[in-house]
């Protein structure tokens, strides 16, 4: 309740009004904002480092959510000069679980939904917590060509951008309340 | 998608943003006040005539909403003299499946809600459809102790607000959406 009366307060909604975005929403609306410019800020959407922060820590960090929390994040690579995605923090580890989904407006793909559960401890000999985060990403194809339409500085700005994007994701948090409980 | 915009202009909400109220809010925020004040008006909350109106007309009254509708109505009784509810429609009639579900707010009792489906037809013959409707009532006691503690105009306006309050409902429509496209 405490999380909800602040997030009225912060946006002056009224009651039973929330931040509950569809997947393409969240991709078309807010990643593909934020990867073209990272100065993009929405009150729904905080900025964290998912390998500096712990699940537990993170909802904190987030200016309105009850039991789900959304983040921009940069992603870190695993070694300097690969593409793997190092999602290691202090105490733990998100690992991917099941296929990445993919994300559509109408016909076009804008955007693939990794889903990923935290692990304490080191792999492969975790344990498997209650935290769960579903990691969105650009479909960096149709991102250039629609930037590439849009922009007025042409073709090679746009191909910088994408590179960027490749390290652009928005993270969304959820966790089995028991768990939330247990940790705070 | 239609919905979805207007539903942002009308609030003028960020991209994401919906009115995805518990049942708790909609019975302390939403419905207690209407119950309270039949001049109470909200936005998310339109009134409409359930008797009047079949399903698939309703969620053009609402408005907003994509695939959920929220509404004020007044009971009908079944018989001048008695207490059950008329629910049927022209075309057909609403049936209660399943147990009420009791809605707290802490651990106080604040209202009940009940799930109705709509069959075309007349009873006992009717032809199931995809149109559920969840009905909130309030707890008449907790809300006669409520308004008579909070009331400036004492007990007697209270127990009058009460015997009103056994007819207004909440209403929260939903439905398959391969019958929206059948129907519309």
């Amino acid at each position: 309740m405490e999380h909800s009366e602040q997030e009225q307060h912060a946006m002056d909604l009224p009651p039973g009004f929330r931040f509950h975005p569809t997947d393409e929403e969240l991709i078309t609306h807010y990643l593909a904002k934020k990867v073209a410019d990272a100065r993009f800020a929405a009150l729904a959407v905080s900025v964290a480092d998912l390998n500096k922060c712990e699940p537990w820590d993170l909802p904190s960090l987030a200016r309105m959510g009850e039991k789900e929390w959304y983040f921009f994040c940069l992603k870190d690579r695993k070694y300097p000069t690969g593409l793997r995605t190092n999602r290691a923090t202090e105490s733990g580890y998100w690992k991917a679980t099941g296929k990445d989904k993919d994300i559509f407006r109408g016909k076009a793909l804008v955007g693939m939904k990794k889903t990923l559960v935290f692990y304490t401890g080191r792999a492969p000999k975790g344990d498997k917590s209650g935290w769960v985060m579903h990691e969105y990403r650009l479909n960096a194809k149709l991102h250039a060509a629609s930037t590439s339409r849009g922009s007025l500085s042409g073709g090679r700005a746009a191909s910088s951008k994408v590179a960027t994007s490749f390290h652009h994701a928005c993270v969304y948090l959820a966790c089995d309340r028991s768990y939330i409980l247990g940790h705070s």
